[in-house]
């Protein structure tokens, strides 16, 4: 809750047209929805803008359509990660503007009765992957991205083996905006990339691999240790989470 | 190497003021200084204007000097992290003009004369730890940015477990333009805190704890698996990067 | 066996009433009964009042209607712990009054023919989670409670990215008698509440997560390196064992 | 804050006794002390009588003295853990009552002239030891109990390759209040006592071992996974930990 | 090949019994058999009495059906481990004899026309489990000590947190030749039995548990960290091996 | 792109023949192909004449399809691994002359309308595996060896505990031109074998196992910590891998 | 306690030798000495015939004197394992009789006046070491097996590297009674020497190597998953635990 | 023992000129001298052609010697490791000739008078590191490679983040024989350079790094899922190794 509100509802107390009881329980009062098994964070929304994201695996299909209904509700984005194909025809039934994008496995929910979300944002966010089998993880950022109303541009499969694969988008690479750095295996690609362009640089290890790569665990641990200074990590195949990082840094470059 | 270089090398190529054999050779020649043990890289300090830094582990004392002298001598900013106290009073000898901060660890030469660097960006850096011990990273972090010319604020000892330390500051949190988070232990402050504010937020694990902290993994990997969407980790103990983050997405903001 | 018994079978033997013989072989014979690949153990049953639980996973149909029937049979309370739901109707065919609660995936056989337990204690076990994935592993808790005669309440969905969701619930953290907190990803919920509420709090570790989460080891490192004093930690997803010790700590305030 | 100063704040506003700037002022401040490098949290000292408590390591002299007249300030008790008994004579000469106790590594600055704590409670708490090496960690619990004002009783050396020397205190820990059991090497001892005792059990595994032990992590899984229902654990050789759940569970239990 | 075949080969040799060329060839041969995928070890089966073990997943039918023959047609005893249940209708059509214990997951090929093996050894081996989901590896060291000619005895379900149970067995565990003790979860049986008995005890960690049992590796850890002196580990669910273990025990002590 | 090329580039545009800006555009010009989701590395092929192999596990049949084709367009070898056998169907429909080796779960694309490769390398490799359950991993190293020219050999099941198994051989060993040893479990061949041959010897640690075997990690560890000096080891059932870098040995002899 | 003792305390009550409370004080009185700190276990020492062991590290000079008076005290051997060099001339000042083993980092006391144990049993331990490196753990074990009545043969250094080295000795291993086989970096020694040798096995991995080699995990590994069947492991560097192994099972053999 | 000594020692037992009990001794007779501590493989200098190097850690000054000047004694190289500076002092009075290589922290004797190796290969070892804190690791593989005698080139300091270092070498890179490429921190030097180079390319991991950098862990996880086909690995900090792999493919090439 804000100062101006805060201060509101000071003024209101003081001019006696609240009671002591009545403030108190204001005070008390925060804008969140109960579903009993779910909090919706109404005031995440208002205060910063993004949105509530449903992370699928482990809720039930009706907790899922009323977490999005109640978000929906208020006019906000709903995004949906990890969502398996097979749910999507029963979350329809109740969702029935929900679009599915099965290769970043989310679904979204425009507010309004748009298909696609308004461009709002002018810093492009470049997603990069070392490998073909990286693609879904970035694709989760870009879908995320997208949503959140940035350009988002995409170079697939440049690893740092064939180095001059990702050299010839050097020019890119040095005159963009954010870069979504996206790598399985020994995750060597932020660290190049960290050393080629000027602008952040978010580093997102995926599980692909077998043997030692332990599901991400290697590319993490990689990541970590760049010797290109500046670059950070997420989580293991959280596109998702880079994409609200770049927005972050977006939100405050263009000050909204 | 810039395209503008590379289009007059061609130009003169083509207008025969150099040989074939004389383009080749400058087309192999890079701007870094080779000190046979080190190449001390002044085309990323051209091209990125972040500083080459220097980490004290495993360098001889020599190297650490030579290495210092030719950043130096080309007018950058030198940074030497995990300086140890005992090895400055040798490397003042032949770097008269190294500052050393103890509390970071930290050695820094600032170019001309200069004791204090110019703060150029306007964007300040907030810096909170949840404990005490875990100043001397935040120090790191600290004077890193402020030798790169950010303005730099403090919260210190704000840890979850005490949550009204940390609400207190609230306010500053809301209106920070970007924040480093810095925690050991079981490192839940970035997550709260990413909560609160809606700007760019870069968690720092450190390796203070013990037992089950295993030298900072538990932090470490706590910050990557945190629930408020978009907050990005770095290496454990490694407020230098931390602020290189915060320096990347400022000159982004910034547009220098 | 305790002491009285002990010392009534030497007088005994004293007095002539037991021979040597006799005194030996009582003094062997212990109240558990041989299902041959089980011992139920009556005596603890008996002796600390708590239920003989079966964990499912592992064991055949037969061995857990056995099992069953076995504590069943003196009358004390059958706890089934990790019951797939489709195990249930093979069961009930023995088993008639077992009660099935999915989401907590338990199986409760109540003593006698009551369908709910009595609630004989009185100190309230308040459980909250930080995320609607987590609630089987607080519902496993609820249930284990409930079962056991312990009032329950629940604050489901309150983690520490949104922290005035928890925070509005505080004056119910304060005057808690017991709290469970039940978290997966970073695990933080626990240092938060533990902060908070001076009554204890039992910290469970959910494999909620994925990536770096590690099936749950980054929640249970996370709060064994609590920053809140005196919280303690129990493993992952075992709600039942949070619920035990809570039970543990009200007998012995309730003196039961 | 608790809600009666509340209360008397906002009435105070309704009586024009305050200001809504004054209001606002003290609604922001809360009752801890800033001494820059930490936040001395004497609200957590009043909300949950509990200390606030120093852990020694990465905090210089000058920090830890700061520290302990600040909380000895305001009347409480000062407990600081890990002290290496090389620092103590240092800190003596500026924390003149300071008692150390070195088997424990803590540091005790009792409220007033005391030398011994008023012991308040009434619930004793039993601490165990595996072996002999594990007494320092025993000790800490004992040392914090005892400050905290509990009865403290100690069975050491019984570990559970002897068993016999653990069953002949069967009647002890049969009538034990609170039991703090701490073990390294396999960890076993908190299994065998939660199966013997029906009170509330917290295991302390310790780094004591070689070679498998992996620093305590093997005895902290092993007590993470007992079989005797309702252990719970704290982090490896944190005693203190240990002591503070105790002191939870003796408060809700006398009421104070 | 033992040393008095060679001795005989040298003497028909130095006779003129055999050429340099025969001798030379002899010398290299070896009595396996190769079958191309695999190399039956005859050999061992003469030198050590041992049966060459099939470890069954990551074989065809076909490769475990032509080992089987191959070391059954020498007269010798088959051992196949982990056998899933599916697959031993197909094995049976072309090894009629087959037996298969569901539980232990063995198939037995007797030499002969036997249904039973010859109990040829006279120590027993007394097999304990912690708990009722241990049994199959415990039936895995039963069935591999039985088909070798030991007897067996077993106690199952005896785990150190219902300490009683284990006790009420004492005088058994006493007068046991060899004690073979599997556990799951904690692992901390054979630390008991290690101080109870004072015979070969072989530790048997299992993979029964969830959360941080991690596969096992809790238990193993538990169990290389014994503070019971001698008793030795073999790897996670490997009845067979500790059965193998005891049998080289029962060698040396009866001398065949 | 090679020094020729460049050269010859440098002399045109010295002698007219290209402008600036055409010589800008082709030093920017590398020969892969864009297929969107992949960037298909021709370069390489060319450069180090080995192929482009295709990792089939997060690709869909689509995307193998699009590059096998590209690759095989320009006259390369396709290799794809990991190639789930119910996955070849689908693929021949597109890819008509597609080999599968199911035991290596491989698919290979000959160029031209061979249907077996050129065996245009002299020296063989040698690949041996400890167990029967380690052939699939030795048969992708050969079936890639094979593809690419090699002459390979074979000793299957020789593992260390049988140790003549692997002394038959010895001599087999010793001549050999490069070994690749295959084993899982507790990956002991390669040292055996690296003490016993002098040749290059690559160690490919297996899955194969159980318990703490820990998919393939103890083999992996083992294998890197060989007392035989000189041995190297490639990732967990890399069995590709291992041919590869035999290829490089065998092309650094043979000079092509 | 044993039966026997047990019946004559039963039959003494019943001939009214003993009161009810005698024989209950009695029943609750085992044969250990109470040193506060420690509970030396002469109960184990007469019922196990082994000595009670003192890990040095952790304990005070004073526990280590006190405790071996009192073991020493009632006739028993005294083994102090892990005695750095430094402490034992402290100690010999209170244990005259002290011996020091440096290799072996053990402390011997001998009942009476002897200097040498009398070696009682006939059944030789084989001593087998992978380096020169693992002399010191080998030590231990031979030691530890010598101090307790011990024929002790030794073959150091016969890695499997150079597995001639080993084979030289095949004779002996083969005759061996019982081989403890001591090896760090890949641990491969048990493997070859279990497939050798029909006898008892006991693996003892060292913490001898670098990198990966982790302490002696990768060594640990290795031997917990051997090929060869029925060898068995114990903890990084335990020689002490080997030997007692060896104890155990020579004592079965050799009846006492 | 090679073929044709066997096949001499035959005949002469044929022909009468040795009696059963020598062959069957010289059958025994191995070519290594017994220190009794250490078995100098003489054999595998003579089979190998490599030294038999000394791994100094856990070796006593005096093993040290004895080992050297037996290897020395049959005219061969002797190659000691990990040979801290503070023992040379030491072992020269012993070994006069000793050279030692600090910064490699190796020990060098060469056979003869002479001080320097013939460098008698033509294959040139090109060792690159990625930073400067790796070149110690480096140089002892340069030291190993000199000491046998290759040619050794070197470019150090030409890590990923400033990838136009290392371009700037393509041509030394394209043209290399063998080359070792070392790196700590994230580990991405080899995965370029694999890419760039076609020739053999062994990747030695270092521990340069902290926090997550685990001691070199996460260099060596990432090497071993380098993209780049056909790289292999050597243990971390493993110079000695990567050299000696050399030198077997250069043999192999060289045909000696």
């Amino acid at each position: 809750m804000d100062k101006s509100v805060l201060r509101k509802l000071l003024e209101k107390l003081q001019q006696g047209e609240l009671t002591v009881a009545e403030a108190l329980a204001r005070l008390r009062h925060f804008p969140f929805e109960n579903l009993e098994f779910a909090r919706v964070d109404h005031h995440r929304t208002l205060r910063q803008g993004t949105p509530e994201v449903i992370y699928a695996p482990g809720k039930t299909d009706r907790q899922i359509i009323q977490i999005s209904k109640s978000i929906s509700g208020v006019g906000a984005r709903v995004l949906i990660t990890r969502l398996d194909k097979k749910r999507v025809t029963v979350l329809k039934k109740s969702l029935a503007r929900l679009q599915y994008f099965p290769e970043a496995r989310m679904g979204i929910l425009l507010p309004g009765r748009k298909k696609t979300p308004e461009i709002s944002f002018k810093t492009p966010v470049l997603i990069c992957t070392a490998g073909t089998s990286d693609i879904p993880v970035a694709e989760e950022a870009a879908v995320t991205a997208w949503a959140m109303g940035c350009p988002v541009e995409k170079i697939y499969d440049v690893g740092v083996a064939g180095i001059h694969r990702l050299l010839a988008h050097k020019a890119k690479l040095t005159r963009a905006g954010i870069i979504i750095a996206v790598a399985g295996m020994e995750g060597a690609l932020p660290s190049v990339i960290g050393g080629l362009a000027e602008c952040p640089v978010i580093a997102v290890p995926t599980s692909v691999g077998y043997g030692a790569s332990f599901g991400g665990l290697t590319a993490l641990l990689s990541m970590l240790n760049t010797c290109a200074s500046g670059v950070t990590v997420v989580n293991i195949d959280n596109g998702f989470g880079a994409a609200m990082a770049a927005i972050r840094i977006i939100r405050l470059k263009e000050g909204s």
